[in-house]
Parts: structure tokens; sequence; C-alpha cells
């Protein structure tokens, strides 16, 4: 028997810091997950382990490393990927990924707290960085981005086999959680800003989009990014399609013009494609 | 064998309304339970179905009612109970709980779009309205607020016995998920602009509040929308204590100046309380 | 504004015991959550927190108390009622609720292991003890048991009014995860024989009742409890109808006689009733 | 922009199949998802659905390929990956996953019941059948088959950083929740009997093995597995390190001889590898 690959890391490891200037506070919340690939070959099948870091030493390195700031998540997982390389001969790769949860300030009387905060939205904003010996790539992206279009989408013309039985429909709803993750050029580039303006970028095509089908606006949203941000050189879409199933009030004497649907959590269509430049 | 108690009913009958003026579409994201109450004996003990409304059609009557529209949602949760009182002679009690789903529009170029949306924030709008043949009780409520200070919370001068290990804190975070609700004093108030000055009062008092405990805020935020809403004669909370516990940094020559913490998910510490004029 | 109820405590202190007979050992999966009442005002009023145990020391007992093992979780549960009352004068009630999770001997060779366990079935077993200066209460139960009867189960006579469409049925799947607990005439009974006897009894009644509905079926399965366990003086359910829809086939040119069916999350019924000797 | 890569399908189709002999039934309880790769640009760039096969269609032909009987899993994912291969010429790739719920028979007075169940055991049975035009690959698993053992675990001479403070330890609980999958070297194998062996051995070897990390227990049911079943040729393993963490028990002057244990959900350790013959 010969190990064709191999991993192993530390899973949620959760992060609140809170950064003090006075009376204005600023909350950073995150949940950072560690994955090591390498020569472990003497621990897996001799029980030997020499070149075990334990990932209860990664889950201490997360919070030290975070003890002077964490900035960006993008900076925050690849110091945390460099220390990881450095710091054990045996790994050859690690993978950082970070999920940040965004908090907003409590508005008192139409003033922002300066450090009272509500959750803010359903989405999260994400990275993942790996990096081996050679290179680091930089990876952001956004999860659970909860949207839905009313009106401006349709579902015709597709295949008819044996066992169809849905109809075309010219005015459906659209409704999925994005997730999102894209391929910076470059290491270094204006992580923040970024990420706010391709956010921004789907939620506008998302919207202003005459979609045909969850693959159509896929598409249109993948083509706006890459047309709008030269340092995004590829993104990956992952679009589960939450049905919203017109609702038959003929039984009760009614007609639904299109106004009663039944949201369904399952079964629900999954969409995925990755667009490069 | 007698029976002490019992009702039935149809749990999270999801619905989505859309209405449509123009380009401009408003939505209306629900899920409603009812449970009714009732002499349901013979069905129980002999097998006989006769007094039995179908859950099937407490679920299509969610539907058909929403057809003309479903307005507040303790305007609509009050017609269901209405109506299965006046339909099934049998029933004695009926109780209707929704629960809404907050969304906002998509902005685009700075505008907000009429047919395109967001999900906005983590909580949810709530009511409960009970009906017997003689009364109705309106209730309305918030659930899954969460939120966080980072300053003016401490928990000082609490017991100490043989087991007590904690150590006391002028300086802590103070994180919960807000569930509450709240009794009107008659049906048929502003629904909507009070659900939004009770959310309101709730965060300002929680942003403002010099808090040596949860209890002691809990409190605060009770006297604050009794204070201020004489529509309420009557508000239930219930916090759970999200624990953030500062990270000891000293093993890796650090100090942490209140700066990291760990957010625990379990065990957590639950504190409710009924506060009434 | 006066507070009409308050309470407060540790919820889901998890804890698993392993108990050491030479190879032989036992495990005990425990989560704990303790609610206590009591005169807290000058806690919420003034944050003065001099009669407020902490929750954290709420969690540390019970893995002192559990130091000494545990017992029937009756038992554990009762202890550690009788401690809160006793440690602080000012609790006046007291609620421990315990979940066991079962975990059975991996088989190796066709013989139970000694220290290697594998999580058996769905169901927890649970306890709920409540103690107050002058009485204890102690309540047993038994939660997610996860139950499908494919015969002997209709639904028909039901009252039809005008949003009524379910078709009568002498040939339904009946599904549930039933949930049960039940008061105990006395304490100190044989807590762990009469908690597999119930058990037993529900799972038997539930196989072998012809049952006209879901409320039937309970009063029978409540009925053969109060019949059989002359200790159990009060039993109550709630079961969720886990709804499994006949898939019409006839599109397709084919016939379902009864045999494929969509099981469905939600909407769902819920059937509750307390059964009192 | 080019499409790098692109997928759709149908996830979560849920079916429960009762075959009735008689008083005795058979229930089969199934989660289906389907994925198809293909020639879809046309549908992406300009929302022209002709190749495209509805989700829905997909959901209707589980059921109706359901209606002849499922047999097992492995074959129904093969029937179904042919079946998507075959109707539609776009399609280069189809994938199926099959998740299986485990039910045994009630006993009643000792007797298996005909047609009356009970969910057993948290394991899932699972398939993942994917097909081309040119070939087939057929792999088996289980997934969230949840185990401990308090014994012959310990986790030693791992490397020692500026961050590590775990200590070494000759006696700890290993728990986990095993997802294995694995590679069969030919379609057409005895798929129930194999898997039965391989989830047997997987436990077997996991009670018996003096484990010196997560990773050599692992490497340690992998090998089991290759060396017993010719007909595998590869298998991979997702193991979770579900901490159970010793309670200090000192503050309350108890000493814990390694019986008090607290399990944590968060963070937690991720072991994997990939085994071949």
């Amino acid at each position: 028997m010969k190990m064709a690959w191999n991993a192993y890391g530390k899973e949620r490891v959760k992060l609140v810091r809170v950064e003090r200037r006075g009376e204005t506070h600023e909350i950073t919340d995150l949940s950072v997950c560690i994955q090591l690939e390498g020569d472990f070959t003497a621990a897996h099948a001799a029980g030997d382990n020499t070149n075990i870091t334990a990932t209860d030493t990664m889950k201490n390195t997360v919070y030290a490393l975070a003890g002077a700031g964490t900035g960006e998540i993008e900076e925050f997982a690849a110091r945390l990927v460099s220390h990881f390389l450095r710091i054990n001969p045996a790994v050859t790769k690690a993978t950082v990924d970070i999920w940040e949860s965004p908090w907003t300030r409590i508005s008192v009387g139409g003033k922002p707290h300066g450090s009272a905060f509500v959750r803010a939205g359903s989405d999260k904003r994400t990275t993942e960085v790996t990096g081996t010996r050679e290179a680091t790539i930089v990876r952001a992206g956004i999860d659970d981005l909860v949207v839905l279009k009313s009106s401006h989408s349709g579902f015709e013309g597709f295949r008819n086999d044996i066992f169809t039985t849905l109809e075309e429909t010219s005015d459906r709803i659209f409704a999925t959680a994005i997730q999102a993750n894209w391929l910076y050029a470059r290491a270094g580039v204006a992580y923040g800003a970024l990420w706010q303006g391709v956010r921004r970028t789907i939620l506008e095509t998302f919207a202003e989009h005459d979609s045909r089908s969850v693959q159509h606006t896929m598409y249109a949203m993948g083509d706006a990014v890459l047309a709008s941000f030269d340092d995004v050189s590829e993104i990956h879409f992952s679009l589960p399609n939450k049905h919203h199933i017109p609702v038959d009030l003929g039984p009760f004497g009614l007609r639904n013009n299109n106004e009663i649907f039944l949201p369904t959590v399952e079964p629900y269509g999954l969409i995925e494609a990755t667009f490069r430049r």
C-alpha cells in the first residue's frame, strides 16, 4: 500500500479581535482553517510523530500571530501560510482558509456607536491562501450572499425528454445564495477595496441581468467581474437554485398572478462554473 | 386515562409573496405555524376524524388567505386565527406564529433596484396571535438579533462558592442573540411602526448601557421599552450569553490587552425574564 | 415596571465520563442544562450580583459532582438540583435537564470490545428534574426516536372545508421522530429499567397499532405506557408528522402502487398531547 | 473570457421506496444528487437552453427509474449515470451521489416486525458513480460513522515549536466521525457484501489498533481494507478529531484520573489521506 495523498490541520479556529482607539473600537470576527501537506509518512506508517506539528499548536499560532493585528484576511492567511512553511521543514504545502463575519455599528440617535455592533447581512468574506516553497496563491471570496430577483428572470427552450414535466416560464423568481471565489493575478493588491468592488459588481449584475437561466446570469456576473477588475484572473461560482414554486390557488377559486410562491429547501438545483480571462 | 391537554397543527408553512406595482415590487417572506386546541377526544380515543381539520388544509388556508395580501404579520396571523375558530366549531383556541425574514433592495449605481433584493441582517420579525371564542392576544417579537458590545460591560461581585473559579472582570465582551417578544395592550395598534420602535429602543439601550451583567442590561432594555411604548404591556427576553474568552498569550511571550478573544458555542449562559408594567 | 418572572443558567454543559474496570470501560455521554429561579431582583434592577451564582460555577459544579460518578441521569440531575438549592439561599427553584447519547460496543470477531464504541441509534435518553425547597419532580423522556410504519396507517373521514384538497387514504406511510417525557409518581424508582420499558412499550405500540391518525396512535402509546407502568403518572408526546408524499408517476407512463414516496422536511404536522392517569 | 469548467444538477432528491411482499415490507431511504458536465456554453453565453436538461427533469428521472426498484445504491447510481449520458448528447460526464439512511425493524415481543422500522445508527452508506462516454468509475463509502475509543490511544513525540503548549499523553480519548470512500477495481462486484465487509474491517481496526495518532490509525484502517478486499483499489479517509479534553478538577480538591472529559465541537483537527494499492 502506498499513501497517494495526505493532509491534516485544524478547522474552525474562532477569533474575535478588538482594536481599541479610545472610545472607538474595531472588531474583527474570524474563523480560520489550516491544512498542511508534506512528508508525514512516518507518522502514518510507524506512529512516529517527529515531523508532526500538533493541530493544537496551529490553533495557538492563530492567536499568537493575531496579537500584532490581522490586517486584511488575505494578509493574515498569507502570514500563517509562511509561518507553517518556515517552522516545519516537512511541510511542502500549507493552505489557510478564513471566513470573516460582518458587523456594523449600532446607530444611537442616528450616530454610529463606538463600541456596540450588530451583525450585518448574511454573507461572509472569505479567503484561501495556498503556499508551497515555490509560490503563493491568493483567492478571495464571498459566501452565503442571499439574493432574490422577482422580475427579468425566465427559463424557456430547454430540452424535452420522456421525463420532462416542467413548464416553460418567462417570469419566475430567481433566488440563490451566492458562493464565489476568485484568484488574484498577484499578491499584495488592494484586498479590501477589491473585495468590496467585486461584491458590488456581482450584486449589480444579478439585479440588472435579463436572466434566461441561472447559468446565463452566472456567466454575466463572471464576465462583469473579469471585465472590471484586472487583478482578478479567474472566478468560480457555486449557485444553488432556491426554487420558488407558484402555488396553485385554483382549487380555492382564486387566481395566482405570479404573486404567491412556496420556497422549497430540497431538492435544489446547483449550478457551478469557473471563468478565466 | 384522561387527556389532560392536546393540540395539533402545521409548522413552517413557507410563503413568499410578490406585490407588483409596475417595476417596483415588494416581497414578503414568511414562515407560518398554526396550532389548534379543542375537543379532539374522539380522534384520539376512537380514531374518529370528524372534528379534525387536516393540517394540509391549514397549509392551504395560509396560501388562500395570502392571496388578498398579508398586511402586517400581526394582522395576517389574526385573520388566520379567526378563520380557524370560525371554520371548525370544535376548535376552542388557535395559535398562529409567524416569522418574517428581512430583505433590502440591492443598490445599483447608488439607487435601490425595483425588483432585486438581498437578505438584510440576521434578525427576524415575529408574532404570535392566540385566539379563543372570548378574546384575542397579540404578541410581537424579534428573533436572533445578534449584537456585541466591547466596552461598558463587566461582571463583578458575584457569589463565591467551593466550585467558583471565574475571575471578576470590569471589562468583558457582551455578545448575545436577542430574542424578545412583547404583548400589546390592545389589537389594532400601529404594528409596523411599533416594531421598528421597539427594535431601535432595544438596540440603543444595549449600546448605551453600563452593563454589570446580562440581567442588568436585559432589565434596562425592558424598562426602556415599557417606558417608551404605552401600547406594550409586557415584554419577555431570552438572551444567550455568547461567551468570549480572553486568550492567554503568556505562553508565547505576549500580552493580551483584552484584544484577542475566543468566542465559544457551548456551553452558554441563558438569561430570561418577563417584565410587566 | 415589575419583573413577573426570571430565570438564568447554563445550557449544554457537555460531559463524557469513562469508568474503567481493567480492560472494560463504560462511557457516559451527557449534555446538561441548568436553570435557576429565585430572588435576583437586585441583580436586574441595580447590577448587584451578590445573589448570583455565576453560570461558569454551574458548569464547574457539573464536572465536580460527576467526579464521584453520575449514576442514572435522573439521579445526577436530582443531585445537581439539591446542590443549587443548598448552595444559594436566593434560589427558590432549580431545573436540570440532561440528554444522554447512546453508545454501543464495537463488535470484534463477534465479541463486544471493552473500550471501543460506536454511536447507536438516533434517540437520546432525557430527564428533567425540578426542585423547590418543598418538593422535587422527576420526569424522564426520550428524544428523536425516528420511526416509520409502512402499513396499518390511514387518514380518513376528516373535515372538509373550502380549502381542503387532501385526499383520504387507507394506506399511508406514518413517520415521526418521537419526543416523549413522563412524570414519575415518586422519586427513586428503577429509572434505568423503567426507561427501557417505556421505550419498548412505545415502539411496540407504534408498530402494532392500526392507526387512523397520528393522534390515534399517540393516544394508544400513552394508554399502553400508563397501563403498563404504575410508576408513571403522566406522559406527554410531541410528534412531528414527517409526511411522505406518493409520487405521481403517471406522466411517465408508470403506476405508483404506493411504493415511491417523497419524504418532505417542511411544512410538517405537529401533534401533541398530555395523558394522565 | 472563457469558461474553464462548468457543471450543474440537482441536489438532495429524497426518495423512500417501500417494497411489499405480503406483510413483510422492505424500505429504502435515499438522497440522490446528480451533476452533469458537458457543452453548455450556449446556455451560459447566450441564454440558449437547447442543450439543457432541466434539473426538474433530473428529479423526475430519479423517481421514474426507481419505479422498477433501485437495487444496490451503486447500481441505481450507475443506471442514472447511463441514462443521462444517453438522453442528452451534450453531456460528457455525469456524476451521481447517493446517501442511504439505515433502518432496522422494530422488535415486537422479541420478533422483528414486518412493516415498522426504527432509525439505526448514525452512519450512512454512500456511493459516487462517475461516467463518461468512455468509462464508469464506482466508489462506495460511509459517512458519519461516529466512534470513540477510551484506551490504546496516545499522542506523543510531536514537534515542539515556540507556540506549542499541548502536553504529550499516552492515554487519551480518540473520537471521530469516520467518512471514508473507496474505489472499486471494476463494476459489478458484490456491492452489498463488500460494503458490510469494509465497514466491519474499519470498525474492528479502529477498536483493536494501538493508536499513536489519528494518522496512525487511519493508515492502519486503510491497510486493513486494502489487504482484505481485492476489489478495493483505493480508499480515502477524512477524520475529524473530536477532541475530548480532561477537565481539571484540582481547583475543587479532586483528582481527575482520566475519567471526566469535556468534548468540544470547535476547533477540531481534520486528518485526511488516500491510500492506494
